[in-house]
């Protein structure tokens, strides 16, 4: 049984970036109206293609979760962005030797994109509140940019 | 006196993408929990740069709206996802000889982003229920990408 931990830049950052205002210094733009918090995720995508946008309409995922494969986009970065504040499961796992290793599970705090490197493996997109729209910069172009995981044994995730 | 007409990808289109799940056919992945609407957007970004993704938050604007500049970015597209379902303005303004002409007012249905081409006319982000986060994806990089054009006699928007 697996717990999730919160999300911190410390924790995750050998698996990309986390997209939040929290500790970026913005700049002041449009008349003092509104802070630009700048460049926050390192796009990373392969010249075969091009960063698109896209929006991911996902089910919500029920307590616990049954953890049975990973997935890695070889291709390119892919980051994730919620359309609202509800906290949602960031999943991911080291490799070795194109395997991935027992998951680590984090928790977003409400306010929190992450941006997977290229060829991370990590989890679906997994909100646990309700449906949600997410914001989706990644890799688009030709060529097969989904590799998956299937692990040998299901993890369950206890996320309550 | 102008007063907005609502946001739609016919009336947008010469300014640039509506970034929605509307009248989009989606793709079904992760085991059948999430749909996919993929490349709503099209990112046009000098190669002196990168594509690049950042928040922004903005203060809301109370009605009537005094309109004075609009301002454009010859260096790449600027995309715009609201993190709320908050209806906000688009102000977009054709250009004549580089004089932007009469703005042209949209309101938002409360599920619409949306992606500005390259050097076209248009207003500052405009929140207008409560102070709100936008994803951004626009371009990152060295340069001047900020050209503002200040009207000779303010618009005034009536957005009740």
């Amino acid at each position: 049984m697996l717990t999730p931990e919160l999300l911190t830049k410390e924790s995750f950052s050998d698996y990309g970036d986390i997209i939040e205002i929290a500790d970026s210094t913005p700049i002041t733009i449009n008349s003092g109206n509104c802070q630009r918090y700048s460049d926050l995720a390192t796009l990373d995508i392969c010249e075969s293609g091009v960063a698109g946008i896209s929006l991911f309409d996902a089910k919500p995922y029920s307590n616990p979760l049954t953890l049975t494969y990973v997935e890695r986009h070889p291709l390119g970065s892919q980051a994730f962005m919620p359309t609202n504040t509800d906290r949602y499961l960031v999943l991911v796992a080291d490799d070795i030797n194109g395997r991935a290793q027992t998951p680590k599970v984090f928790i977003t705090d409400g306010y929190q994109g992450v941006n997977y490197k290229r060829n991370t493996w990590h989890g679906v997109l997994t909100p646990i509140v309700k449906q949600s729209l997410f914001v989706v910069v990644d890799y688009i172009g030709d060529g097969n940019n989904l590799e998956e995981f299937e692990f040998d044994s299901p993890y369950v995730i206890n996320f309550d």
